[in-house]
């Protein structure tokens, strides 16, 4: 494909073209040692201790939608940005860019649903900012979080850390956030209704390390899907990785869905889902922490980190057969999150 | 004027809609005490040391104006947010929200800006977001960043500090960033090029704090201006402000340009200028400071504080009369930063 003069929306899938302008523009500009990890979150060490920083904005459409909204996506995505590191999430900033138009009513309605999810995930929002632009300047409300987490003495988790041998644990079903937001969109209803996994992990988080000091990888499957993330670490890490595509969960509404539509699940965006790369030895106490918490009752081990195939990512299908499963190129379902 | 149902531009003004908006939404859906302060940075106790935390988005039409764009004032306006609570600002995070089809020459020039800039303040960007969405759901491209900031130990400077007989000083001339934009947007030239003053103040405050332990405020007036930020400072210290119209330095071409549009220069952004409110006794150490660096050769003494007309900013006129100015209502410029 020839390179494009533009910003194309496959550039904001979270694949290859996203980790492309990342790396290739802004990484390259501002380089510097951790922005450089290309993890979820920064650790910084400051102040005599180590926090982790992380931001992200929110762009979904429609803003509100089956098993959430646009503003509990947006104290999620950080928080669970911040949980990736091991750090444990304090503080947010809110900032808001509104549409002229924008109905109250539904502006509180998201405030509302901030606040609820602040509370449970036990975050703070301290600073903010709103900007409005012109009718037709914006669709409707993006939101950006900025969040500050304290990273525990001695934990290391990053990207960079899973070993071969390691095991790869998922916190439950993939999907179900992407189909979610689809169906909303086109107007599509099913029998069972899909909704979306949106979800604050800490908590999760916090029981898996009191479980286990031996988790070197975690990592949120969002834009991209588990595929994505997998590729993302593998290539981090410098490793293989071998997932079975019989072990790894979705709904059947979800795959339902995905047959329907001609999407791979495995590439479908989750808003409340931990991968976690594992030391082998832990895995049992660390599997039995995750189903024991409300985001992490389908926990499975769906594969292992491998010597072989380095930098890729091999699903071992239903009929037994390898394929190599590689990040999502191109663009799947723009303004998921 | 009737409560709207929707939310209108001058919510986005900084003046009294933006206010109210803040208050009765934000601050009071999701209070808790750092944020009902209202400063422009949040400051945390946090690991054993205390951080100012603050975001912004800008949105500012066209990216590109005489003396800036997007990108350097995504940083400056950060780093001098940061740099308002006494902080030394560290780490940005760097949120991309882009339009379909932007050109990649036009954000290549942004980001070698936002290098550019970071190098100048001494802050690294260690985290960042891309998201693209599609064409005419966006305009160009908005960029969020939030920033971390060291504040030094005994350090209390903040809005609510502000005490009678205080003085209140001006790093340099007003109105220069919103001319700038307007003569841009409309396509306007003038004999004297007016540029933006966008520019990272840290150097500037630093320098002034090694002059004085008695900065009690300071806010970049930025969206509302100098009149709207020193009506914020009132209210939020309690005290009245008195200032000298004839003592505001304010450049020949602003003047003019803000006289043949309508505009008054009081309401004017700035976005490479300081307000400080300094106990007497040390004005003129802070004054000696402040024209020492390159971003402060105009500054000036132009009022005080006064224990009468609690809340308000009193201006003395040319001719020796005396005016409330109050906060900006209504808005001025949209998308000036």
């Amino acid at each position: 494909m020839e390179k494009s003069n533009t910003v194309l929306l496959a550039h904001g899938s979270g694949g290859k073209l996203s980790q492309e302008l990342v790396r290739n523009m802004f990484v390259a500009e501002l380089s510097n040692e951790t922005l450089s990890r290309m993890d979820d979150s920064a650790c910084l060490e400051i102040g005599g201790g180590r926090l982790a920083f992380t931001t992200d904005s929110y762009v979904v459409s429609p803003i509100f939608f089956p098993g959430g909204d646009i503003g509990k996506l947006a104290v999620c995505g950080t928080v669970n940005d911040l949980s990736t590191s091991g750090a444990t999430p304090k503080y947010l900033s809110l900032a808001m860019i509104i549409e002229e138009g924008l109905a109250f009513e539904d502006l509180t309605r998201v405030v509302q649903s901030i606040k609820a999810t602040a509370a449970e995930a036990g975050v703070c929002i301290v600073t903010g900012d709103t900007k409005v632009v012109n009718r037709g300047k914006a669709d409707k409300l993006f939101i950006n979080t900025a969040g500050i987490g304290v990273v525990p003495l001695g934990v290391q988790i990053s990207g960079c850390n899973a070993r071969p041998g390691d095991r790869v644990m998922l916190s439950g079903s993939i999907g179900d956030h992407g189909m979610a937001i689809m169906a909303q969109r086109e107007g599509f209803t099913f029998k069972v209704p899909v909704e979306s996994d949106c979800a604050p992990l800490n908590g999760l988080i916090a029981a898996m390390m009191r479980a286990s000091d031996n988790i070197h990888v975690l990592r949120d499957p969002t834009r991209g899907g588990l595929t994505t993330t997998l590729n993302e670490i593998a290539a981090q890490s410098g490793v293989g990785i071998e997932i079975d595509e019989l072990k790894i969960p979705v709904k059947d509404a979800v795959r339902t869905a995905c047959e329907l539509l001609g999407f791979d699940p495995l590439y479908v965006a989750n808003e409340g889902k931990m991968v976690a790369i594992v030391a082998r030895e832990d895995t049992d106490k660390v599997l039995t922490a995750m189903r024991a918490n409300r985001y992490g009752v389908d926990a499975a081990v769906i594969g292992e980190v491998t010597f072989e195939h380095k930098n890729r990512v091999v699903l071992r299908t239903e009929l037994g057969a390898r394929r190599i499963v590689d990040m999502l190129s191109g663009e799947l379902l723009p303004r998921i999150c």
